[in-house]
């Protein structure tokens, strides 16, 4: 990494300047909606909120008292049925897992750009039905670390050989949900809205997706080993979890992920010639950290840490203003879907699963 | 950690001082024993080299020439002959993994105290030979992690509960074997030698047991990876291995190791109410770091750092000046061994392998 790539280490690689403006409908307004997505949209520079979609009419109307720019406030029911398809040309969907489907559907119906909230659905099955009828729109799937410039600089790294050849990753995401969110009926720990578990699929997908950017290699088999024991997680396999993934040419991953544990994140690559740490690595609300060794140096990077959800939403809005392909697509998610599925089944079985089979 | 504790972070917790000194016959004079055994017993408080012993007369000979406190040059025959069993208390032995029986085997003959490097042996079988032969001797497994500052003050946070229950570990140990040691033939690389396998046997076990001392917990279960693509380890199962183990209550633990890659070493142990990372961790000749989360605050530690090697012949010296019990011992020593074992024949099966069975 020389001088001049470490200038502006949080530039906008993707950015080419686009004129326009994607007016996006929000469904679902939970706390990350509201507290996250929105104010992203209303700073970034090709995104506006235009409508937002609540289970509550009363919400809906509260959360669009709040900006100027959000024109309508609709029901689940009121947009589903196709109300105010002239005023958004996107929709950005955070409802639980489960619920992904229906609302990608209705989008796709109304010819509407989708950015779907990951994981994509609560299953294999339900995440390919989503690629389906998603097919003749534009649709990606939103893992913010694809952005995130801490990632982005080390997918280069990695990929133009800096660290040698890639040998071994280490990556954990935990975090002490009931404390975030003090309610044990909470959609993430019920199977039927989450899906087949908590810590893999809803965080250590974090660790398992950012790791295939980085390493530009998807999964071929998995080992893992899950664990619940608090109450709050009877329904659940994974209070926490332990998986290893086998990538190509021999590299190994190493990941954890709890929902009952201190918030703490990492992804460490170790290569041939340098290592690599990101930490803390995924959570938005915590400064990034890089440091990066090779023969003997080591570089610790700080930077001014941009808005994790901007960088997204504005990605999202530039693609489609500039006809550009969309990553991660459809395809990119049902790959996690596969390998997740394959992380429960191995711990299940105590078994190695190969992905996809 | 209050004030009181953070005061001498290096402080040797073990230390009653003693009245004495041992004398150390080091068996088998390679870089390791001759750079940083010998140095560091020259310095220690406790004991001094008095006798050395090599395949090579000429080589003992050189080395006896360098420190004035060595008395006697002898060859492994003369050794096990039992030439100068007065001029030693104790033995040292540094041989590769499968020459460690014979050595233990002619110690316990001659009464001596045996410290013995790890790991103990090239098998289980051997292991539990060697336990036997010494079961009259005092005999300590030379795990140097043990007395090493940082390690000793993480298991005091662990046990405390500073990080409320332990959750998830991660680990790693990698180095470029074929630079430190440019021999394609040296005995780490040839299994009759060094044992099941290389990465995990011989480094892999420094995550490993030092989890097992931190935690105070024993494993149960492994999973594991390994791989081995470049022809110096065709005789060798792994090049790299990534190998993941269940402990009792559920705490897993997420570790790799590869004699082919960068030099990297980190412990990372998160709790449910705070996390903690030495990192580099195993490495005699790198800094130390440690970091510790709770509640919100991170706290970054430095110390002055001690002579890992020092730790722990003192350590040993005054355990046995002082008639108290050497940890680990040969039990201890005989769990990481059936743990490897089991994590290899994990690997070979691609099952979850139960340790002991």
């Amino acid at each position: 990494m020389n001088v001049t790539e470490l200038s502006r280490f949080e530039r906008r690689d993707w950015d080419g300047d686009a004129d326009g403006t994607v007016r996006f409908a929000m469904i679902a307004l939970g706390w990350w909606t509201r507290e996250k997505a929105i104010p992203a949209v209303q700073t970034s520079d090709y995104g506006d909120t235009t409508v937002v979609v609540s289970g509550s009419q009363a919400k809906a109307d509260e959360v669009a008292g709040e900006w100027d720019s959000i024109e309508h406030a609709l029901t689940y029911e009121a947009f589903l049925a196709g109300e105010a398809t002239d005023a958004y040309d996107a929709v950005y969907i955070c409802t639980p897992n489960a619920l992904h489907l229906p609302y990608v559907e209705a989008a796709a119906e109304f010819e509407k750009a989708i950015l779907c909230e990951k994981p994509m659905e609560a299953s294999v099955e339900r995440a390919e039905e989503l690629v389906g009828a998603a097919a003749a729109v534009p649709l990606m799937i939103a893992y913010r670390m694809h952005t995130e410039p801490a990632v982005r600089r080390a997918r280069d790294l990695v990929v133009d050989g800096v660290l040698g050849e890639p040998v071994l990753v280490h990556g954990n995401m935990s975090q002490p949900l009931l404390e975030l969110i003090p309610d044990p009926d909470q959609w993430r720990l019920q199977p039927e809205l989450v899906g087949y578990g908590t810590s893999v699929l809803d965080i250590g997908l974090y660790p398992l997706n950012t790791t295939r950017f980085v390493l530009d290699r998807d999964p071929l088999r998995v080992q893992a080993m899950t664990h619940a024991d608090h109450e709050a997680f009877a329904n659940v396999p994974d209070e926490r979890a332990a998986f290893q993934v086998a990538y190509p040419d021999g590299v190994f991953g190493s990941f954890t992920a709890s929902q009952h544990a201190a918030q703490e994140s990492h992804l460490t690559v170790v290569g041939t010639d340098g290592t690599l740490t990101i930490a803390p690595a995924f959570f938005p609300w915590t400064p990034r950290g890089m440091r990066l060794t090779v023969d003997g140096t080591t570089a610790s990077l700080d930077w001014e840490q941009v808005d994790q959800m901007r960088e997204e939403f504005d990605y999202f809005a530039h693609c489609l203003l500039t006809d550009e392909a969309l990553y991660a697509d459809g395809e990119h998610g049902l790959v996690d879907m596969r390998t997740i599925e394959s992380i429960y089944e191995a711990a299940r079985t105590g078994e190695t699963v190969t992905v996809g089979q």
